[in-house]
């Protein structure tokens, strides 16, 4: 530990809608204290997530607002170098909010997981071992529960969540249906995430005519990331008892004012069918559970992932942007 | 058995939207033959309901279309006056979908269940021992689930489903919250149903500060037979893991086109909320179960009804638009 100085992303202006690199600088600091039951984390890789717009812009959401001239809250893994809580020995490596920043002094709290998997980049615990892989497990495996045979339709196809959504119901022997932009995308969707059939929106002049080509038997499960236009697609063609989670809403740059749109109740009513909204943290408990399956799927060739890997700290303030542009490839992780 | 004549109300034009009197015709028919395995009921008393508004009008709904020339599919319970079925004697009082007639020729399917309550109304049947009081039952007890102390509000609180949802939700010790329109509905929700707090939506300049008053706690569950305005002022009161059950949509008058509102995608993400539709039809297999407990509560004065009662068939063709005129009080039954 020859460094003093610990630089941090914090937020400058707060936006309506998707955080721009301007609203964001760089700040140096010190290197900070740990007090007891505290440890202090030398970060190797920081994350970008879509809900990182929550965070800062909602009024009502899930943890508590981002403030101006807060350093941005973040999920980052890294190295313990100091201290002074039994559980974390200097050298373990460890995954949690620990900010855009270089180092942290942690309470257990912030820890999300421990990485166990040596064998596997550390990196991947941002992503497919991370809150990607655990959010595509959780949703597929409890909220939308599929039969083998049923049909998985899993928006924004290509990124970090949706590609393992998609693998998992492959996995569970279903027909998985990805929805994603640009020609790119679409080859990796069938190249190299295993859908069955991959619905390009940005080329599509007719989403319903694209559903009922890559659903012949309708849709039993939507792993729903984007809301919108695609969202309402599906509706109109989901079959009896079909299952929506509400994972992410990444059709719209703003949810205030609350956005307008076609209203789901008859469909839900006349399909007897379920949406359903769910967090990731909301499973904490059984992390382990699905970091073992996951990385069991990994190491056995099953379970496919992309990193867009950027470099330095400085890539930072500007990633969330890019996350919402469409141009990402795989799971954002800066790596410092 | 002296009567040679079945009058039939029959569909003479089909409407877009709430169906009206002059939408409907009666003719004369003679007393259809039984074949083997059917029985001849005589209605006694006949149903209107909401819900056939979707069965004439619906392009996609959860039963065939009536076409136009059709006796209308109405609910209804009669006594079985001559039998080819071993499990129905002349004497049985029954319940089933035997149309909008003085006679009807039944087999098995059309049947909802044999009247077994002979100490209560048999008119009963039709509505808080029959689809109201069995649609109120599995929707509070299956799909909202809620625990005692939660808060519940039911929409069309007055009405034959949403009295009894209320009462139900009392009996499990929550709060109930009644969504009703007009002085008098509100009376009875107060001081017959026992609602803890009623919002009268037709006098109330304010959704949002009505629900704050009548659940200072938040809402846990939401009985919805009206979709709409008051739907989106639930979605805004939510509490986390809250429950919403989709029963109707009477608020709107047609469904083609689809109706605009605000999407709930968002408040059911940030909530982890559910939004689930049910038909009663779909508990088919637990009809005693339910039945067996909404008579005890009869018995022991904990669930109160209402019905609005008509004379003679000559009511039945502007009978659906007056239950959407909001003026019936209880369930609308028409006695022959």
């Amino acid at each position: 530990m020859t460094k003093t100085v610990n630089r941090q992303v914090w937020l400058k202006s707060r936006p309506n809608g998707i955080p721009q690199a301007r609203d964001f600088d760089i700040r140096e600091a010190g290197i900070p204290p740990i007090a007891e039951g505290e440890f202090l984390i030398h970060n190797e890789f920081l994350s970008a997530d879509p809900a990182m717009r929550g965070w800062i812009a909602d009024k009502s959401n899930y943890w508590p607002r981002i403030e101006v001239g807060d350093t941005m809250r973040a999920f980052s893994v890294g190295e313990v170098i100091e201290s002074k809580n039994p559980a974390y020995g200097v050298g373990d490596k460890v995954m949690g909010i620990f900010g855009w920043q270089d180092y942290a002094a942690v309470k257990q709290p912030q820890v999300m997981r421990k990485v166990l998997e040596k064998d596997l980049p550390v990196s991947l615990s941002l992503g497919v071992l991370g809150l990607n892989g655990l959010t595509a497990y959780f949703g597929v495996n409890e909220v939308l529960r599929p039969k083998a045979g049923e049909t998985v339709v899993v928006s924004t196809a290509a990124g970090g969540v949706g590609s393992a959504a998609g693998q998992i119901a492959k996995i569970l022997g279903c027909r998985a249906v990805g929805v994603t932009g640009g020609a790119e995308k679409v080859r990796q969707c069938r190249e190299e995430f295993g859908y069955d059939a991959v619905i390009d929106y940005k080329a599509t002049k007719d989403l319903d005519a694209a559903f009922a080509e890559a659903s012949p038997n309708g849709i039993d499960a939507y792993f729903d990331n984007t809301s919108g236009a695609i969202h309402d697609a599906v509706l109109r063609r989901i079959n009896l008892r079909a299952r929506i989670a509400i994972c992410g809403t990444a059709s719209y740059a703003s949810w205030d004012p609350w956005n307008e749109g076609p209203r789901p109740e008859r469909h839900l009513l006349v399909k007897r069918a379920t949406m359903q909204g769910f967090l990731t943290t909301d499973f904490a408990a059984r992390y382990e559970e699905a970091a073992a399956a996951l990385a069991g799927w990994i190491r056995a060739g099953k379970l496919k992932y992309r990193e867009d890997m950027h470099q330095g700290i400085e890539s930072a303030p500007g990633s969330i942007e890019k996350l919402y542009s469409g141009e990402n490839q795989g799971k954002l992780v800066i790596r410092l």
